[in-house]
C-alpha cells in the first residue's frame, strides 16, 4: 500500500547521526574548515543554501507581500555615531568572566547555566530519577568535560534555589552573575579554576571607513537602524500614511564571546526584520480579527518570576483582552509568526512564546516576546517580537535634528485661546530705544497668569516691570495691549511607536532540520529529513533507470514540463541503484521522486514516490506530472494522490 | 490608437532629472543621510530593493537553475590567513596620492584620467569641435572644479599622447602613474596643488574576531574564496565529477579611497559570482554550440595597446576559433553574460567586452574580459570574466596541506615500464652495515640511463660506486638486481582550472536605470523608466477610480486572480487623479495598469494601460487578466494585445 502510516518516532533523536547527515550532505559546514575553522562562522552548502532561500521566499510571501510591507536593503557597515545614538556602543554587550589561571574567556550567564544544570542532572541521577549519562568513548573522555553531570545528591532547598535561578537567568545583571558564581562556587568546568568578576564585552565588530582611518565604523548587529534612519523617506513613499511596515532581509554580525552550539550561536547570520510603525495612541490592528482564535503556548513574565516555566495555552484574542500581551498589533504579529513557523515545518508542540522579564527587556521597550523553539540545545529564541515604543526614532531625531515624525491632518481642529501681548510699533521703540528688546523679552517670557495680571494693571492705567539688572520701566496701554487670541491646530505631529518582529533565520533553519529528522523504523541508519515541499531544497527528483541515452528524451520532457509548472526538479542519473539514489534524496529532504524506466519508454508510464512513506504510485507521464504539481503546490495531499493513481509495487519498490 | 510608436529620444539624457527621479521615488539614497552620509554607502528603498531582488531572481534562473550550478552561502568575515594565501593582503590595493598641502587623498589613476580628459575636452572646445560646457548656476560655481574643461588648444602630438595614455590607463603601475603626474604636471584639480608619489592602500576592511582581539580578520572583497575553500565538499556533492560550477550571491566590501560616481563605486555591494571548474587540458564547453552565433562587441588587448578603443563585432564562435578569446568555456560565459544583460534591459548598443591588458590582468590569469556598460560616467566594468587557471586552488592547497584536486578514473590505464633496483635483504645489510642507506640513496637517485648502465655492469659480474665523501663500494649481482617493472596508473589527479564570471549587481542596476530612463516627447518633466516586466519592481498597478468601498470587491478579486497567476500587483487608491497615479508609476517603471471604474462595477469591464505608449485597451475583467498575465510572462507582446482587445480612448486616457 502506498499510503501506509509512518512511524517517525521509532528511534529516539540521535544527534550524532543527525549531525553526520548534515555534514555528509553539506547542508552547512564550519567556514574556513581547511584552515582549521573559526568558531561561530559557518558556510551553507547547496542544500543549506536552497533551504535558506526557500525559507526567505516564503517569509517574503507571508509577510512582505501579504501585508504590503516596504522592503529596504541598507548597508552593514555603519559609522560609529549611529550606534552611539542607538545605545549599542554603551550597552550592546555581554558579561564575560575569565578563568583566573588560563585566561580562557567564558560568557557569564552560560557558565552559570551549564554548571547549575549539570548539578541538577547529577542530583536527579543520584536520586535515581534519571539514567546515568551514556558512556563516552575513550577519545572523548580524554578531554574531560567537568560540566557533565556527576551523581551527587543536593539538599532539597538547593534544588529549588537552582531551579529558580535558571528560570530567571536572563534577568540577572553582570554583578549579580558574579555574586552567583561566588555564592555557589561556580568555576570553569574545563579546569576547575575560579573565574574573575564579570566584565562587559561589546559584541559589535569594529572597523574603520576610508583611507585615513579617522571614521570608526561597526558592522551592524541588527538591521533595524537602517530602517529607522530612512523613516522619513519610507513614510513619504507610503503617501504619509501610517500604520505601515518596512522589512529587510540581510546579514548581521555579533562578535560572540565563545560561540558553541553550532548554528544557534554564530558571529555572522542572516536576519529578517520588520519595523511596523503605529500611532502610539492606537495600537489596534486592522486584521486582528483574522487571527483572534489562533492558540499559542504563552510563558508570561509573572510565571517566570515565580520560578516556573509552565506555558499556558491561550487564544491570542484572549491574551490581548486580558492584558497578557500588551496590544493588538503585538498580538497580531505573534500569531502571524506562529503561522509562519508552522507553515515551514516547525513542530507546534515544540514552540512557545516567552515574555521578557523586567530586567531582561530593553529599558525603552513596553513589551517583548520571544518565539522559542525547543531543540537538543534546549529552548532557543528564534524570533523576537518587541514593542520598542518611540525610542529609536526619538533618539535619532534628537541627535540629528531631522524630524522623524508623522504629521496628520486632524479631523476636528483643536481650538485653544491664549493671552498674547502686542507692542505698538510706533510708540514702543520711540519710548524705550535700545531697551525695547529687554522689555519684550520679559513680557514674552510671562506665563498666562502673569500676562493676566499685567493685563489687569494696564486696564487700571499703568504699571511697571523691573529688568534683571534692577531698572524699572513704566508701561501704559498706548505702548502695548494684552488680548485673548484664538489658535487653531489642524495638524497633529507625533513620533510613531515601533513593533519589531525580528527573525534569526539560521536558528529557525537549524531547529527545522532537527524537527524534520528521523530514522526509518526498519533501519536506524536510514535518516530522513521530512522537510515540507514549500521549503525542501529540491521538490522533485527525476530518476532514470540509468544514464543511458534512451532515457534522455523523457528526462528532458519531464524536466521541461515541471519547469513550465513552476517546479524546480533535479535529475539524478548517477551510476548507482535507484534505491541508493532515493536514500540520498531522503537525506536531502526531497519530497517526491519520479522514476523513468523501460516501461516509461514503451508505455509512457512513470512512477511517483513519496519520501516519508516510500509509497509508490504509477500512471501516465502527464497524469503523474499533474498530480506531483498539485502535491508540491499543496493543493492536494498524498492520501488524495493515492486515490487518484494506482499504487505500484514493482521491482523499484524494493529499495 | 493603443499601439502608437513611442519616441524615447525626443529629449537628450538629463542626468539631474534622472537623479531627481531616483531620489524622489526612493530607488536608493545615501546611507546615514540624516547623519550627513558616508561616501560610498547607499541604501536601497522599496523600488530599488525590488528591482535588485528581481535581477537576482532572473540571475538565479539564467545561471544557477539553467546550468545546475551548486549554490553556496559563505561568510563575509574572513580570518587573515585566507587572504594572506590568496594574495589579497599583499596585492589587493589601489595607488593613492596625497595633495601635498591639504592632505586630501585621491586615487592616482582617477586623477590622471580626470585631468587628461578635462584637458582634451578643453582642446576640443578651443578647436571649435565641441560646445562650451553648460553654464553652471552660482551655487555650484562656488566650489570650482578645476577638472572642468577650460578651452586651451593643445599641440597635436600631445593630444595623441593623452589619448594613448587614456586608452591603456589600466595598464600602468603606481610608479608609472607617479611619472605621468610629474611629466604632465598633473595636480589636484580642486586645489591646483602638487601631489605626492603614489602609495599603495589596501582596500580590505579590517576587523578582529573574538573577545581577545588576537584573530585579525577582513571583510571579503569578493565572494570567490568562500567557493574555493569548499571545493572538496562541492566536488563530493557533485559525485566527484567535473566540470561543474558553484555560485554565490552576497555582500562584499572594498574600502575605496575616495568613492564618487554614485552606485558605480561603493564600499559595500552585492555581487553574484560563479566559479566554474574545468579540466585544464579540456576547456571545451558542452553547450558552446548553443551560443556560437551570439555576436559581441569585442575590444581586445592588442587594439588597446595600440591606443585605440574601437570594438570589433564578432560571433563568439569565431572569436574562440581565432584565439581572440582563450577557450570555449570562457567564450560560453561571455555569450551567456551578454544574453543575461540584454534580457534584463541593458541596451545592447552600449555594451562591450573589453579584454584585460597584460599588466592589468592578475599575474595568474590566462585571459580576462570585462563586460563594460556605457553610461553617463563612461564605460564601466559591470561583469568580469576571468580564466583564473589553477591559482586559487593551488595556493590554498599548498598552504593548508588539504588536497584540492580532482581524481578521475582513467578510461585506459597508463602503462609505463621502468628500471627498478631491488636489494637483497639478506646479503646487502650484512655486507655494508650502516653504509647500506648511503648506497641505497645513491642508487635510488639514479635516472633511467644510469640504472641501465649499472644493470649492464652488474651483468658483467661486478661494478663499484663512489659516495660523496669519496669512498668506493663494490657491487655484485648477489647484492642487488636491476629489472624492468611495469607500472599501471588508473587514476589521474589534477587541480582544476577556474573560469570566473563575477557580477557587480549594483553597477548593473544603475546602468539599467540609466538605459531605461527617458522623458515624454510632449512633456520633458514626465520621466519614464522603461524597465522590462521581468525586473520591474511592480508588474501591474491596480487603480480604482477612488478609494470608495464600492470598488473594494473588484480590487480584491483582481488582486487575488493576479496573485493566483503568480503576478505581483499593487493597488494605488491614493486620493489623487488617475493620471497622476499613472505618472507616478511611470517613474517607478510599472509596465501595466488596470483601471477599475463605474463601468467595471456595472459591466465587469476593465481597462489595461501600457506604460511606454500610454495606450489603453478595454475588455472583460477575466479576459484582461489573461492578456496582462501573458504580457508579464512574456508570452505575448503589446502589439498582439492590441489585436486581441479593443482600444480604449475614454476619459481615463486623458492624463
Amino acid at each position: 500500500m502506498a499510503d501506509i502510516q509512518v512511524n517517525k518516532t521509532a528511534h529516539p533523536f540521535d544527534k550524532s547521526r543527525f549531525e553526520a547527515l548534515l555534514n555528509r550532505r553539506f547542508f552547512y559546514a564550519p567556514a574556513f574548515e581547511i584552515y582549521g575553522g573559526v568558531a561561530g562562522l559557518y558556510d551553507y552548502g547547496p542544500p543549506g543554501s536552497s533551504l535558506q532561500s526557500n525559507i526567505i521566499a516564503e517569509w517574503r510571501k507571508h509577510f512582505i507581500v501579504e501585508e504590503h510591507m516596504l522592503e529596504v536593503d541598507t548597508t552593514i557597515m555603519t559609522p560609529a555615531p549611529v550606534f552611539e545614538t542607538s545605545g549599542h556602543v554603551a550597552r550592546f554587550a555581554d558579561w564575560m568572566v575569565k578563568d583566573l589561571k588560563t585566561g580562557e574567556v567564558i560568557r557569564a550567564d552560560h557558565l552559570v547555566k551549564n554548571v547549575l544544570e549539570a548539578r541538577l542532572a547529577g542530583d536527579k541521577e543520584a536520586r535515581g530519577l534519571a539514567a546515568a549519562p551514556p558512556k563516552e568513548d575513550d577519545k572523548k573522555k580524554k578531554k574531560k568535560d567537568k560540566a557533565k553531570p556527576t551523581a551527587v545528591k543536593l539538599p532539597d532547598e538547593l534544588v529549588v534555589e537552582y531551579e529558580t535561578i535558571l528560570a530567571q537567568l536572563d534577568n540577572y545583571s553582570g554583578p549579580e552573575l558574579g555574586e552567583l558564581c561566588r555564592k555557589y562556587d561556580i568555576r570553569n568546568p574545563d579546569t576547575d579554576n575560579e573565574v574573575s568578576e564579570p566584565q562587559q564585552f561589546n559584541l559589535m565588530f569594529a572597523s574603520s571607513i576610508g583611507p585615513t582611518g579617522q571614521h570608526p565604523g561597526f558592522l551592524r548587529p541588527e538591521t533595524a537602524q537602517g530602517h529607522f534612519l530612512n523613516f522619513s523617506r519610507l513614510l513619504e513613499f507610503n503617501n504619509g500614511r501610517i500604520p505601515f511596515a518596512s522589512a529587510q532581509i540581510g546579514r548581521s554580525f555579533r562578535n560572540e564571546i565563545s560561540p558553541r552550539a553550532g548554528l544557534l550561536r554564530v558571529r555572522e547570520f542572516t536576519m529578517a526584520e520588520i519595523e511596523h510603525y503605529v500611532d502610539p495612541e492606537d495600537k489596534r490592528h486592522e486584521r486582528f480579527s483574522e487571527v483572534r482564535d489562533v492558540e499559542l503556548d504563552l510563558l508570561d513574565r509573572h510565571t517566570q518570576s515565580a520560578g516556573s516555566t509552565k506555558v499556558t495555552r491561550m487564544k491570542i484574542g484572549d491574551a490581548v483582552d486580558k492584558g497578557v500581551v500588551a496590544n493588538e498589533t503585538l498580538g497580531y504579529f505573534l500569531a502571524r509568526i506562529h503561522q509562519f513557523l508552522i507553515k515551514i515545518g516547525i513542530d507546534p508542540t515544540r514552540l512557545r512564546f516567552r515574555q521578557h522579564m523586567a530586567n531582561e527587556m530593553a529599558h525603552y521597550a513596553t513589551d517583548c516576546w520571544d518565539a522559542e523553539i525547543q531543540n537538543s540545545y534546549g529552548w532557543t529564541e528564534c524570533v523576537g517580537c518587541a514593542d520598542r515604543a518611540a525610542y529609536d526614532l526619538s533618539v535619532h531625531s534628537a541627535k540629528t535634528g531631522h524630524p522623524l515624525v508623522v504629521r496628520q491632518a486632524l479631523k476636528e481642529p483643536i481650538i485653544t485661546e491664549k493671552l498674547v501681548a502686542e507692542f505698538n510699533k510706533k510708540t514702543f521703540g520711540k519710548t524705550f530705544g535700545k531697551d525695547s528688546a529687554v522689555i519684550q523679552n520679559i513680557v514674552g517670557g510671562m506665563d498666562e497668569a502673569l500676562l493676566a495680571k499685567l493685563q489687569g494693571e494696564l486696564a487700571q492705567g499703568s504699571t511697571s516691570i523691573t529688568s534683571s539688572d534692577g531698572r524699572e520701566f513704566k508701561l501704559t496701554p498706548d505702548l502695548l495691549t494684552i488680548e485673548k487670541k484664538t489658535f487653531k491646530q489642524s495638524i497633529r505631529e507625533f513620533t510613531p511607536n515601533v513593533i519589531e518582529p525580528s527573525f534569526g533565520l539560521g536558528r529557525i533553519l537549524y531547529a527545522l532540520l532537527e524537527h524534520s529528522f528521523w530514522s526509518r523504523e526498519q533501519d536506524v541508519e536510514r535518516g530522513v529529513l521530512s522537510l515540507p515541499a514549500v521549503v525542501a531544497p529540491t521538490k522533485v527528483l527525476i530518476v532514470p533507470l540509468s544514464a543511458k541515452p534512451e532515457f534522455d528524451p523523457l528526462v528532458k520532457e519531464v524536466s521541461a514540463k515541471l519547469r513550465k509548472a513552476g517546479i524546480f526538479s533535479r535529475v539524478d542519473d548517477s551510476n548507482t541503484s535507484i534505491g541508493k539514489r532515493y536514500a540520498r534524496n531522503d537525506e536531502l529532504g526531497t519530497p517526491y521522486g519520479l522514476t523513468l524506466d523501460f516501461a516509461s519508454v514503451a508505455k509512457r508510464t512513470m512512477t511517483l514516490r513519496e519520501r516519508d512513506t516510500t509509497g509508490q504510485l504509477i500512471g501516465d507521464i502527464d497524469e503523474v506530472i499533474g498530480v506531483v504539481t498539485e502535491l508540491v503546490n499543496g493543493t492536494t495531499d498524498w492520501a488524495e494522490a493515492c486515490r487518484r493513481l494506482p499504487s505500484y509495487d514493482g521491482v523499484q519498490a524494493v529499495e
